[in-house]
């Protein structure tokens, strides 16, 4: 019979191998949650970001995107030089809204937290509903389903919501029902938004961080009364609007980044908004 | 004696009990790699964008950052609401210079990917030798002095350089030399930048994905001929300029995140850029 000893030095040849790979790990472990630095998650990036050009989408009562020339070309001292200036409204284009575009005198988009602008997302596809119906809403239901499948959405997440109307990007008619432009167009604007009730059921049972969709505006073509707008900016939580590319993220599993202009004193801003997504998906 | 099954059995206990712990930091470090989702680093975000306002330093020749309001107030449907439009030159305030600024037929602002614009970022500090001559380069001995304390900068990261002069925003004489615009103020633009050989050896020794610094230019102000600019340019290395809060990195261990404007054939643009500084540093 071996003694306690033996046992364990001849038994234990596995358990050293163990611990070998268990150090191993630990070390990788280690990097990979920033113990010594802050390691980019695997993944690949997607743009969720239309650019901004002359075809830029906006509210039909706004200018919209202009880009000037300053300067391009050889200058007299033999290098090549470019530079040109922008001018815009802050609501067109993929773009936030800071809370205080439909609440007075809460966040301008300088005062956004960063946290709030950066964190885990999920994607809602309401497409093959909204696709047959312009002025669909999401519903509660469209929610609850879609935790049916993928779970419970937790506290801090960026909720994306995909009708499925970001393919029709640039053309305004399909987009957002019409191409004219001016005050009297407004009547006439056709896309799916959030509903109110759903806006509300998101911000206090599911405490998400911001909202974003692939239409012109959070609230449905057909609103008046801005009602969703309302409850998100209430309750501090930002809208991005226009968001592109969203039938390229999974479900869950991607991380967003959406970072708007620093406009001080800003309702709002051009966004440019990205997600790291997994790898091995 | 023990056979091989029954000496497994036994000394195996602490094997197994090593295994167990495997499995959990398997499950641990799976989740924290993105094998299943992406998880956002540990860490506390640091905002590196100056706001854009009436303050915001521009190039002595630029108009600057104007922004107008174009509605605020209750409107008559009973609702709060506040819009505005903003303009201004693209190399203005915190922003970014796509290659094609200085080199024709390169990289344009919406075309820079993501993955140059995100990653590990080194901080190397200058501002003891800068603060004391506001027409200090950057040199290649600053930054191999850097890393003989910090290790060799591995290729594909992100150069920040603080030469201290950040702190002097928005003051724009003790900025940038002068507090005068027009065409004439530029000879009197006296602040440090990163020297053209420093920059060619970043570029050709290093691999850098893009160059940042805490002035108004990555050429010191002194430049007539923006060498570096040309050098990076061509190079297809994006710079950052006007960068703020450098002094709250660590020297490495930082994820930055540098997000232009998409401006469509932009030569540049208004830049948010901010980093996830590690917690247990």
């Amino acid at each position: 019979m071996k003694t306690y000893k033996e046992s364990v030095t001849s038994g234990g040849r596995f358990g050293r191998l163990v611990l070998k790979a268990l150090a191993v790990l630990l070390l990788v472990h280690g990097f990979s949650v920033g113990l010594h630095a802050a390691e980019m998650p695997a993944g690949k990036w997607v743009d969720l970001t239309h650019d901004f050009s002359s075809e830029t989408i906006y509210w039909p009562t706004g200018e919209g995107f202009k880009l000037e020339t300053v300067f391009e070309g050889m200058t007299d001292k033999g290098y090549f030089y470019e530079a040109k200036k922008y001018r815009a409204e802050e609501h067109g284009g993929t773009h936030i809204d800071a809370s205080v575009h439909f609440a007075e005198g809460k966040e301008t988009v300088d005062e956004i937290p960063l946290d709030r602008l950066t964190g885990p997302a999920v994607v809602i596809d309401v497409s093959e509903r909204a696709m047959k119906n312009p002025d669909y809403l999401v519903s509660v239901e469209d929610i609850t389903g879609w935790e049916k499948v993928n779970g419970v959405i937790p506290g801090g997440t960026i909720v994306l919501l995909n009708t499925g109307y970001g393919r029709y990007w640039p053309d305004r008619a399909k987009y957002m029902g019409t191409d004219e432009k001016g005050p009297e167009a407004v009547k006439d604007l056709h896309f799916p938004g959030l509903g109110p009730e759903a806006a509300k059921w998101l911000v206090d049972n599911r405490k998400v961080k911001a909202v974003g969709i692939d239409t012109a505006s959070i609230d449905y073509g057909q609103s008046k009364l801005f009602e969703t707008h309302r409850i998100l900016s209430k309750n501090s939580v930002p809208g991005f609007e226009n968001v592109a590319n969203l039938d390229e993220l999974p479900a869950k599993g991607a991380l967003v980044f959406a970072l708007p202009m620093k406009i001080k004193g800003g309702s709002g801003g051009p966004l440019r908004i990205i997600a790291l997504v997994p790898e091995s998906r």
